[in-house]
């Protein structure tokens, strides 16, 4: 009953291609030219696959079951449809169209699930922990236009996982820790200290874990610390920084954030060597790393 | 920030394109290569709606919470999903792609979320409203296939809406009424009394009805009652038949489902007419359809 793109007729090519056109133009009548647009786009290349691939009813009835699950598992904590995204580099690609590439302006990557407004605010140098556990790692850098003019008072946000790869939102206990914004200082320049970033696999005990299961990819994102920078006049930038050596950067991000100018150096610093601000780590190993952002303008 | 497609630079074309293929080779290591086809066409088309649109973060947003509005309204008896394919003719374009036109077999349309597995068998010229109310309707028709031959002992399930457009299953009270299975004679023939069908909306009370008012589409269905019929070594035919002068196949059925070739004359009979079988319709109007059906072989 089913044939392969290339065997199918071309009386019966006709008959589908008359379909989508029907469709199509059942939004004729749509005042809103740009909802037209875009659904005019998703029936085009919605039956573009069912043709392509001959999609059997089984295998619709499929589609229909997994996207049920996918809702249904979705709450206020929980976001299966952007996991589906994510994990579709449809996300990313959204990001991509989005934020195109603007001379030597900082590249963007994924906003992720796990952002919050009331983020506490530290001072420069200040510590972003509150208490979550990890190895500590001083993140350093200046943010400039792509004048080169230094940015003064940009809002920095950061945030980040813990080193059992979770973030304060996912414990129970309304714990705030791991993320903190700060201002740069006159010279545009910020320093905080983090957490040296670990990989995490995103949630997947759901059907995008069994999609990802079914067709033999990680769950596993790339180790990460989130950045998103506000600043008058330029554009904000969602970016993450990824650690240099990370394993998971050659099995692949699970979610395709990964960008090769986001790849830092975070640098071991045996015990016991001295901090940039005299804070007092005795017996304990940590990391530093140089991350200089770079804004774009923000009608770029 | 965004830009039409033709305004796009060939770099950024080229790092939208990276992406894409980059997620496509995620699915290498997919054991099922089935499951991979499917997968790389939806990455294809998926990434390429994106694209073609230079969708927004905004409207990607949007996009989400109304995936997430269809999933959280979809339970046991109501799948908006289905509705959601319905209504953008992927349903439809499945069958078409799965009932390839053969010879001058009866064409296929949609199945509908209203059959149930356990209707009541009845006699040839039985009647199938077991309640439902709406003007008689005599309907009746010969079985043969490709070749000519009449099909003998074919199941043929039949289900239609009452006059107020509602199917039995819409009703809280558990009636069964307006559906049946009857067999064809030893001559392929067939007969029943049922219901003139009417028009009646989708459910549009939920996301998918919010879609349809936006872009000024009616959630109404033209007319029709449903067949599905079965014989040992035919295809299986799911189809309906549609109301020749239904004012709704002019404004357009809400998915899809109506093919000429489906469109029957239920010809109007005076009060009074004398009946096939007998049945006494003092001082009623009543319709008579003849709908004669070919099935493709199986194999077809
Ligand atoms: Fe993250
Ligand atoms: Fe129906």
């Amino acid at each position: 009953m089913t044939a392969t793109t290339s065997t199918v007729s071309k009386e019966q090519a006709a008959i589908e291609q008359t379909l989508t056109d029907q469709v199509i133009a059942s939004f004729d009548d749509c005042q809103d030219e740009r909802l037209k647009e875009i659904l005019t786009s998703v029936v085009t290349h919605l039956h573009a696959v069912i043709r392509e691939t001959r999609l059997t009813e089984e295998e619709w009835s499929k589609a229909i079951d997994f996207l049920t699950a996918v809702g249904h598992i979705t709450d206020d904590k929980r976001q299966e449809f952007i996991l589906l995204s994510d994990t579709l580099g449809a996300s990313m690609q959204t990001i991509a169209v989005n934020n195109q590439a603007y001379e030597d302006a900082t590249e963007a990557t994924v906003f992720g699930p796990f952002f919050l407004e009331d983020a506490p605010r530290i001072d420069i140098g200040g510590d972003i922990a509150f208490g979550a556990v990890g190895q500590p790692a001083w993140i350093e850098g200046r943010i400039t236009d792509t004048e080169g003019r230094p940015v003064r008072n940009a809002r920095v946000e950061v945030w980040e996982c813990d080193d059992d790869g979770l973030y304060d939102v996912q414990y129970d206990d309304g714990r705030m820790s791991g993320r903190a914004h700060l201002f740069t200082d006159e010279n545009g320049e910020y320093s905080f200290w983090g957490l040296t970033p670990v990989p995490y696999p995103i949630p997947h005990d759901g059907p995008v874990g069994k999609m990802l299961d079914a067709v033999g990819r990680s769950p596993v994102r790339a180790a990460h610390l989130h950045f998103m920078v506000h600043a008058e006049g330029l554009r904000t930038l969602v970016t993450h920084i990824f650690v240099e050596g990370d394993p998971q950067l050659e099995i692949g991000d699970s979610v395709f954030g990964v960008k090769d100018s986001l790849i830092k150096t975070f640098e071991k610093q045996a015990a016991g060597t001295s901090t940039p601000d005299g804070r007092d780590l005795t017996g304990i190993e940590w990391t530093r790393c140089r991350f200089d952002i770079v804004l774009a303008p923000e009608d770029a």
